[in-house]
């Protein structure tokens, strides 16, 4: 369905790498337009100087929230840190839709947050009503939902690769394991001393080994579709470029089932889903396939070790992993047809 | 202008990095249906094969150009390299327009060409008719042309930043110096020791220092805008970068200019043309803020040394260096909306 | 123990990047005089028209194999592509000591090596004298032996890091899970499109699952010390830097131990060995910490998956993982002091 | 000249680059003991938390300036900031040799040190004696100096190229423009944005157009050797890569000069410098060339331009242009053989 209705939108973070992705891909969107950009320690200056690459678009200089006019608003895109979303977010008009891409509503249970991310969480009478916006996974409850959790960069691949698996029993869920890997923009724009180019590049190194926050999302969505409590490994690993990633998951195969069941089962849930591309046998997906676009390429792979697969899945972590799928979201949410503005093919070389 | 009207078009070197751009911006282009890809070593593979992150699209497998039915072709893109294009395209039907992003049809004067490309011209014949594609500068010419030369991606970024300023007399054309740097995927995709990624990585190298091919053009359209011979110093370098491209050009002055008339002259000269944009004093162009798009960026710096100024513009050598800025003489050509497909943002970080 | 004596090494297959490394090491051994370097298809150019970067020696001009007077040998260092090697050494003089740095002496059976390789061994009665070359683990047998063949890079981080455990039985040898991720110059020097700057830049993919010339050496290994067959999985992913190699051993624990008793039995295991460093309890190893040097990094983590435990090692896979390891092997040989020649500490940043 | 003498050394700055380049080469000097590592924000560290690639060196702990015995110290490396140098320089005891890399004491003017680094200069009684490290130019100064300024990176590649020709008048020193690129390293380790992977990563941006600090340095140098002062264009670029330095430098030739004279001049001027290698006609320098060792490259080309030419020169910009070319000043200093420690060969690939 395509559309001539104009929603306003406004970004919150919008000087950081998801909201500078949220605002390339929105500024082209026939259906939005960008009222307020909200940048807390950047208020007052013009977008140009915060991201140049952006310097073409005629937008308004960032703001503090308390000076936008939220009356003139109909969808908040939050770019925030966890831990500052919940508190934005818990102050916008009941009006106002929300698309958030931290984390700080993607967990349903309070324990669990408080334990992964240090502290209570500042607005759980929002969480029930929330839905978790893997896009591919929950089409017809984000269409009617007010506030949209994005999910992390990690669970968008992994999830898109093992829950349709998981659900159709296709794999047992003991004893996952996901070697992943993701480009250092992941990492986001602050300022760190492991991600200056000196120290990230020419380089791979592991971080957050058993302890990365993208686990209990991970295990919550799977727990979910086994019907039981989950524990999956989940190792990362940061790879000397900017965009991609890339999970190798080493997954048990249910009783009886093959690498090719595992195709077909993937084929089968994406078979109306543009941006999911379930790969040909001995295709192997990588990150510049995917570069720069809201797709995720799946391929399947047999084990040498009997009894188990491996199903690798890639995605452009700023795009599929976190803007990409928050526009998607919003195409959903009001009627839209769900690749509008997302058409862009991959950037390669 | 907008317009329903399809053209139907076929792509010359589908195989190689130009031609894959082409294809990518193409194909989701309003008024382009892709009917034929022609990349003779490759025939009879499906494009996914050649171009994995093309996989999404709905494109005829390659084939060679005896195989295309020219009756149903309106308009050639060639991305065929340089010695090989005259070839092919002078066997092209004259109804069929041609925009070619090769180097076969740049240069005006034959002994030139015979001297700098190693041979003798295949199709002089057609080099009369021919439009030089330097968008922005020959729009008019290029809107009634059958067949449109592209610049290189050097002469590009060159002539943008300095025929205004030649055409203007603001500077001299006695000793400018072109110190030039260009991401690897300038060199193409035939298979070459010095662009392996163990070798152009981490490090940096000049090449073709006094000999590299786009001199001659350079100097051919300097020399028309002074109305004399001029001798440019054209020194490029590889960056370990895949896309993008930055000229720092040593000018000059003309008697009694400064920074400041050089920035006024090319703002006035670029008024009307969108995809350049004379950035504001104090700013400096990076090949990071245009990747990925047709924008070119183009700064203006006093010299230390007095009586000389420092020209910088920079481009993605892909889209505004080759095909992008090839889309943007089809829409010419074609009556269309200068930026049809043109207008996705530059991909950073 | 120190010594002045000098022994006069040829290197075959001195235009290949492990040939490289091991003149840029040798040529600075105290112990050592190159006295010939062989490279077929550059036979009679200088070496620095080959590699500039070793244009300060005073070497002599590459040289096809009959060309070399055998005589003035005493050591030959072979970094000749597998296939290759096997002819090569077979003609080489008995008196001359070899130092294979290739494949084709890695695996002790002959079908084996068929199967992975394509092909019938070329010197089949070589094979029971040769002494496989993982320094830590064989040096007795090394010190007396003929002919050494190095292990492979990826062999050599993921053996260092599991033999011990398999020979302790602190680890099942079932169900082990090896993530590897390397380099680009592991692939060679030879012209691939896939390794070309602007294919493998910024960009992550993985290759060769479950198919890797690699797995039978390591299953080799792995099964003598279990005393079985065993079979792992081995995943390779290619990186976008030029050398590192780093492996994420995902390993089933033997009843009862932990993360700790691995990483002290890995202690153990390398008291007496300068290269090996088993890092503390949250020092995570990275390619960047042994880059240009002999090292090799283990750290031992435990998984969440009860009854896991994650053990990480990374090597240079030009050093460590070639040139080091021979010049290692050749100190042993030689009664040299293990390290002589390899004391280069990591190149960081 | 070789030696038995042990000479203890603490190095001021351990934890940025340059002191971490220093301490990996001096690590590694026969006749170095390094006895205090100073770095006051990471006081009471050990080196291995500040560079794991250190880990293997049984090093003290990081101290402050206090904290040191300094009548146990014969030599002090400096690797501090500017500005930040010559007030810790000023309180050690006059019996310690310094050597400094910061760029404090480079300039012999007070007045240009003012205008270029923004302030007083604060030990200006110790500048009479101070010695300007150009190893290869200052060599019979810097052995009998107590106080060495090693030049700045860029200056040491820019002077390397230059000095001789400027002295025996080849060339004219008005109209020199110097187009310079770095990798990142040269920004050192403090937390700066446009250093972060994802910005300085795929992308090239030049910096600091016309203000430089190392403009005045390079103009001291060049107006010293010309008999008056000399203006020169110096215009940076930060490229994607952590070590490596290449200057072109456009020159203009004195009266009757080409640029084979210049090559010839450069020769003779460096026939007794180990580090420094003239190339020959036809090869093009590169920054791969030298990585990770003390060597200078430098070839000369003839310019398109009449009466013009160009001078390309490489260096590792941590290494001769910081660690290395103070390890070299202080072998000079000490009587030592210059190339002590420094012998190791470029890194490449």
């Amino acid at each position: 369905m395509t559309s001539t209705q104009t929603f306003r939108a406004a970004v919150l973070g919008a000087s950081g790498y998801t909201g500078a992705d949220l605002i390339r891909l929105a500024a082209r969107h026939a259906n939005i337009e960008i009222v307020a950009l909200i940048a807390k320690a950047h208020a007052g200056q013009p977008l140009a100087k915060v991201f140049p690459h952006l310097a073409s678009l005629d937008l308004p200089s960032l703001v503090t929230s308390d000076e936008v006019d939220w009356d003139g608003v109909d969808v908040a895109f939050c770019g925030l840190p966890h831990g500052t979303a919940h508190g934005e977010i818990a102050k916008l008009p009941e009006r106002v839709k929300v698309i958030d891409m931290s984390a700080d509503f993607r967990l349903r249970d309070l324990d669990t947050y408080a334990q992964w991310y240090g502290g209570e969480h500042g607005a759980p009478h929002l969480l029930p009503d929330t839905v978790y916006g893997l896009t591919e996974h929950y089409r017809e409850a984000i269409a009617d939902a007010r506030l949209v959790a994005c999910p992390g960069c990690y669970p968008t691949a992994v999830l898109l690769a093992l829950l349709p698996l998981a659900k159709g029993a296709l794999i047992a869920t003991d004893g996952i394991i996901v070697d992943a890997k993701s480009g250092v923009s992941g990492a986001g724009r602050s300022l760190k001393q492991n991600i200056l180019f000196s120290e990230a590049g020419e380089g791979l190194s592991p971080y957050g080994v058993g302890t990365h926050r993208h686990v209990p999302e991970i295990e919550q969505e799977l727990g979910q579709a086994a019907g039981r409590a989950v524990t999956v490994n989940f190792t990362p690993h940061l790879v000397p470029m900017t965009r991609g990633e890339l999970c190798t998951c080493y997954v048990p195969l249910a009783g009886g089932t093959s690498a090719d069941d595992l195709r077909q089962g993937l084929r089968e849930a994406y078979a109306s889903s543009p941006f999911v591309r379930v790969v040909d046998e001995g295709i192997i997906p990588a990150t510049q396939h995917v570069r720069g676009s809201n797709y995720c390429h799946i391929g399947v792979f047999a084990d040498r070790i009997p009894g188990r697969a491996i199903v690798i899945s890639t995605i452009d972590n700023l795009v599929k992993g976190s803007a990409g799928q928050a526009l998607q979201n919003f195409n959903v949410m009001h009627g839209l047809d769900e690749t509008t503005a997302l058409e862009q093919l991959p950037l390669f070389p």
